[in-house]
Order: structure tokens, then C-alpha cells, then sequence
């Protein structure tokens, strides 16, 4: 059996074991939820001092230029580009993630119009992420194009669904309810031999696992920045376009900060050349500017570090688990494959969502999904072997004293 | 002539003279670009200090139930409607301005092919704020869509512009350049008068002057909250629909927070049936928080009392720029006449922007736009008459000595 000694051992072999100092998490928690929102990088409220008291307080609207606001977009895609495969000047960070898979699936549909009209179907998960299938309606619906949504319910019946009438594939990388990962490589390989364009979701992904946007040859890209990348709350979201596509590149959401010449106050619009066509209006600098912190910390290590424990943390939960709870029901929905696996563990169980409350009342902090879904995710950069340990006893505590109450009251946000 | 003196005396006068102690002005700086990035509220810094503090960092993913992120888009939204003549549960605060004027004109334009498919003109002003024009462009190019922006180039020309073959008129209340204003309630009704549809950009009136949505029968509305709302640099944004089209707003931007059932993760789009339709995806909480401390301000006077200071503020300016300043060939394009005048004055002269530039050394702070135009806003929350007199002073004083560098470098932003 392995004992919390063994994972305190484990903490001290880790070699990114020390970055777990760059964050504020609060004393006596064990904060398992990183993949709905991101820890706080210390560096974050330095950050916010200066943004608040320096540049809006005391410089005021000088600091449109002694601030770099305007770069900003650029400045924190250039510092995302490396964790996603992607080059300089490929990504732009604003705006909320479906606003920018709107603005990727308006240019693919748009593209694909204009090369192959036949092409007529929108192929994603029945189990993607809701918000992603919701962009498509309202893209399609808003002036009755005559697009279809396929929705697949396995992944396995991609390849079926993906086909000469596909023009879009549009797909979450790391699923946010079970946390098994696509092949990436594969999808997009599969995509292009029907000439259809790829959209990624990676909210689940960027930060967490490895991903080759350049090199798997997907097409487009979009993912928030408080999940992994730990940016804050609901902090601004990225674009990534693929450098083939930028000059078809048509942002609907046209607005002066995709201009060629924003200050030249022209009245008609000429997107700019490079990716920050994909930008539209004014970002929130706030919370725009603290996505910094959380992507410096990343300079400290490196995707291929941070996959290794990523795997050796989940890896641990899901046999602590094995060991210690096997009569209490709990079904493993996450791939024990590596290779499908994101960075967090889902388990199933008809009181899921008593259990978790209860696990939260005792400061370990997971969440639920409907249906019936307990989510661990594990933060390389702060997780520690010694956190799972803790969480998965407490786990196996709560079910073999029946410690929680089943008709916990259900709060809005779950 | 009037003195200094005189002003300081205003000053005591001023019922909302005390008002200007909720902000943190930077030391001997004259503020006069509210109109561009407001003044920081000193709630502001209490406020980022929960929000990052207690929030974001001990609270984490728990704050979506214990903060209320969730529903501050409504609540900010009921502070902002009686600043515009709405009523509560008819604003949300989200997204920027352009994408919010995206929602509202797609929404527009998909009930008037309904009911007026004949209808295909946008009817705008060549000098409304660019970014307005080019989500105009976006949406019709995007999928060549048969509709004809038709811009005016002076006001008096909209009675014409506006027609049997209007759908939409998208007008900017009080112009980013000029600071003329439009009068709301006479356009409305000549829009009606023609089953036009208006969409109002209340970008530089919100919190400068009364802005009547419902009263004056408006149909949408937008803006943005970070010039005299003082939400903070680049915060989010604003919209309002009047209550009769809600049922037919139909956002093409359909994101999980406009759902019915946001938290049931269904997979296909049902909006809710209120003002929340309009929203989109996951919004960025540190600088929608801050808003509220902008707003709460306001709850300390009302509207009259401002648009009064306002008034006097501006009246004042172009009096003093009148009679000491005559000679040296500046032409003021804000009207005169109070019913047409917002809350800044302008003036053109050829040497503008070095004047700007000039004035900026002296730390009086106004802005520069194309073409030749310097600007300057008067906030009644914090700008005092001496502020006035202090700043006409000045640039009287660089215009008399010709105390400015006729080739100044140019900033990337101006």
C-alpha cells in the first residue's frame, strides 16, 4: 500500500516540486480544482498593485503608450505560444473563449464557403463542453445558414462523422467532464484528408498536457487562461490562426483593434496582416495584464516536466482510489491510458454531488458535473503527491463512515 | 475677465465639489481626459484588494457562490440604469463595446428581415466612432450580406438618410470627436416614424449627461463603462434592449451565461428570457468588479446635478479659451447650445497636436484626435472650475509664447 510517507518521499524527488512557492493557495486547503480556476500566482498581486495604483491611478490614459496596454494581446500570446506549439506572433490574448470560437468558426465556415460550398456539416462531441455546441447554433441560426451540427456520442465514431461533407471539426481537446484527451495528431490528419478545418478547444489542455498546434497541422485555436494558466478569474481568453489560413482570415467582429491603422480613425475597416485581426474592441487591462503572471511562472519549466507529474499525480489518485475504495461504486470515467489522459480524474457515483460537498467541508476542493460527475484536477506546477494522498484518504474516509448527507442543498454555481 | 478667484468661488458653491474626494487623482496633474480612461475611485483599490485577496485567492473556485460573480453583469446593470433612463433588469454589464454592438445590431437586423424584408440600409455618421462603422462592415461582409451602410456627413442630412428603406439607424449620442449630441427623443421617433430600428452608442454619455432609453423610445443601447463611468481601463462594456424586443433578441453570440439553464450543461441553446440572453461566455471578474465601484459613486447625486456642473464646467472653458485666446486662431467645434452639447469641448488648430503635447509636459492632461483636434473633458465628479481655469490658463500661456514643438514626436497611441 502506499503510505503518505512514500508521497512526501515523492515531493522530494519532484523537480518542480519548488514552483508550488510562486503561488498564494490558502493555508489548510487542498485545492483540487485548478482546472476550473487556477491558484494565484504571487506575482499576480504585485502585478495588480502596479496596474491599479502606477498605471490607472497616477499615469492615467498615458499609459495607452508607457504601458504597452495595446501590446498586450500580442505580448501574453507571444508568452502562451511555446506551451501550445505554436510560433511568435501566432496568438493573441482577449476577449472570452466563445467569443473567440466564434470568431474562428465564422472565418473556417467562411473560408470553406468560398473552396468547397458543398460542404455543409459542423462535426463535434454531444459531450463537448456545452458553451462550444451553443457558439454553433447561434452561428448558424442567427440567419438560417444552412450549416448541420453531427454531433458524435464516442469519440470513435469520429471517423465516420468526419467526411467529404465535413467542413468543420470543431472539438475540446481534453473533455472537461472525464478528462480524456483526443489525439490530436490523428483528428487532424484524418481532418485534412477530407478537407475539413480543425478548431481546438484547449481550456483543458494549455498548461497541462503537451500540445503541437504547428505540428499536428491543426487549423485553429481557442482556450481560456484561468484554468491551468492560472490568469484569474474568467481572465481573457486566445486566438490561435495557423499562418496559412491569416490572410482568409474574415473576423466578423471587425472592430479598431484589428485595424491596420487603429489611430488613423479611418471610417471603413482594413484588418491588420498579422493575428491581431482577431482582435475587436478595448480589453479589460486588469485582468488582461495579471494573465502575465500566471504564464511567467511557466518560463521556469517546461511542458515535458510538467506532463511527467501531471501523469505521475493522477496516476496515483486513480490507484489510491483502487486501493482504498473499491467497494464504494465509484466508476473511473477518465482513460487510464496515458495518451488519452488530460490532468484531471473523474469518477462517477450516484451521491457525487453529497460527496464532494463533504470533501469540501473538509477544505479539499473538487467539484461536480452533471451527471453524477466528482472531478480531481492536478496542477503540476502546485500540486504535491502528498495533496493526492491527503485527498484520496479523506475520500475514502467520508465513504466508509457514509459521511455525508445526501440531500446536500445544491448551490447554483456547482 | 474671469479670475481664478472666481473659480476657487464656484468651487465653494458647488454642491458636488465634495464628490471629487472618492477619487484617487495623481498630485498636481489636471485631469482632463475622463472622457477617454476615467479617474481611478478610491473603492476601486478596496475593492481589487477583496477581489484578489479573499476572492480569487483564499476563496478560489468557491467564489462563484460565495461572491456572486455569476450575476454581476445584472447587478452592475442595475446601478447603470438609472444613470441612462432604464429600468432594473434591463442592462448587463459584459464583454467591450464593439461585441455588445455586434449582439445588438445582429439581433436588430434579424427582426427587421423578419418583419421588414425589404428594408436594407444601416443608416450611421461618417464621424461616428470608427470601431461602430466597422462592426457594421463585419457582419454585412462576413457573408455578403445585402445590406447598404449609408453615412451621413453632417446630422441635419439623418432626416433624409432615414427612410422607407432603413432597418437600422446606429448613431453614436454624443460624438467621440466633436462632443455634439444628438437629440434621442426626435431621431427615435423619426426611426419609428420609418419602422426603423435604433441602436444608440452611449460610449461619452453615460454618467456625463441624462440619457433617456426608455422614455424617449430607444430600442438598444450600448456602451462602455470606462470613460465618465470610471470603471476602470478598457472595462467591460454594456447593453440594454428595450423590453419589447427581448422575446425576439436573438444573440448570435449564444454563449453558456445567456442560457436558461446555465448550470444543467445541456447540449443544445435555450436563452433565457431575460436581459441575460444578451450575454455570451465566462467574463473577466477582476475588472468587472471594479466597475461597481465606478458606479456606486453615482448613487451620491443624480443626474441633474451633474449634467448642471457639466455644463457650467464647459461653458466656462469655452469663455475663458473666448477671452483670452482669441487671436490665436482656434476654432471650437462643439456647439454652443447646451441641448446639443455633451460633456468635452473641442477645438482645431493646425499645431493641435503639439499643443496637446505641450499641455501634457505641464501635466494637464487632454488628448489628441485626428484630424487637428484637441479635446478636452470636464467630469463633474471630479473636475473643479478652478481645474478649468488652471487649464485655459495654460494654454493660453503656450499659445502666447509659442512654448510648443511644432514637430513633437508622435506616440503610437494619440
Amino acid at each position: 500500500m502506499i503510505t503518505l510517507s512514500d508521497c512526501v518521499r515523492m515531493d522530494h524527488r519532484d523537480p518542480i516540486a519548488s514552483l508550488r512557492d510562486q503561488f498564494n493557495l490558502p493555508p489548510n486547503v487542498i485545492y483540487l480544482d485548478g482546472n476550473s480556476l487556477g491558484a494565484q500566482p504571487k506575482g499576480a498581486v504585485e502585478r495588480a498593485n502596479q496596474v491599479l495604483q502606477k498605471e490607472w491611478g497616477n499615469d492615467l490614459i498615458r499609459s495607452w503608450n508607457t504601458a504597452g496596454w495595446f501590446d498586450l494581446p500580442s505580448r501574453l500570446g507571444n508568452l502562451l505560444a511555446p506551451l501550445v506549439g505554436a510560433k511568435p506572433d501566432e496568438i493573441v490574448v482577449s476577449d472570452s473563449t466563445s467569443i473567440n470560437l466564434f470568431k474562428a468558426l465564422a472565418a473556417a465556415l467562411s473560408i470553406q464557403q468560398k473552396k468547397y460550398p458543398k460542404k455543409k456539416t459542423i462535426v463535434s462531441e454531444r459531450n463537448n463542453f456545452p458553451t462550444d455546441l451553443y457558439i454553433v447554433q447561434g452561428i448558424t441560426e442567427w440567419l438560417d445558414l444552412d450549416f448541420e451540427l453531427i454531433l458524435v456520442d464516442k469519440p470513435e465514431q469520429l471517423k465516420w462523422a468526419i467526411n467529404k461533407d465535413t467542413a468543420v471539426v470543431l472539438l475540446t481537446h481534453v473533455n472537461y467532464r472525464t478528462g480524456a484527451m483526443h489525439d490530436m495528431h490523428e483528428l487532424n490528419a484524418l481532418a485534412k484528408e477530407h478537407h475539413a478545418l480543425t478548431i481546438w478547444d484547449l481550456s483543458h489542455s494549455a498548461g497541462a498536457v503537451p500540445v503541437d498546434l504547428n505540428g499536428s497541422q491543426a487549423d485553429f485555436a481557442v482556450g481560456c487562461t484561468y484554468k491551468y494558466l492560472n490568469g484569474g478569474p474568467g481572465a481573457p481568453a486566445y486566438i490561435w490562426v495557423a499562418q496559412r489560413h491569416l490572410p482568409d482570415f474574415k473576423n466578423p467582429l471587425s472592430g479598431w483593434w484589428g485595424h491596420a491603422s487603429p489611430f488613423d480613425m479611418q471610417d471603413t475597416f482594413t484588418p491588420t496582416a498579422s493575428i491581431r485581426r482577431a482582435l475587436c474592441g478595448t480589453q479589460p487591462i486588469i485582468s488582461l495584464s495579471l494573465v502575465e503572471s500566471g504564464l511567467e511562472i511557466f518560463r521556469r519549466t517546461d511542458m515535458t516536466a510538467i506532463r511527467k507529474k501531471s501523469l505521475a499525480l493522477t496516476d496515483l489518485f486513480i490507484q489510491l482510489i483502487e486501493d482504498n475504495c473499491a467497494s464504494h461504486g465509484l466508476r473511473l470515467i477518465t482513460p487510464k491510458d496515458h495518451a488519452q489522459r488530460g490532468s484531471h480524474v473523474s469518477y462517477m457515483h450516484p451521491h457525487a454531488y453529497p460527496l464532494i460537498q463533504s470533501l469540501i467541508q473538509r477544505d479539499i476542493i473538487g467539484d461536480y458535473r452533471e451527471p453524477s460527475v466528482m472531478r480531481f484536477g492536478f496542477t503540476p506546477l502546485y500540486t504535491s503527491y502528498a495533496d493526492v494522498w491527503n485527498a484520496a484518504d479523506a475520500l475514502r474516509d467520508i465513504l466508509d463512515k457514509n459521511a455525508y448527507e445526501i440531500n446536500a442543498p445544491r448551490h447554483a454555481v456547482t
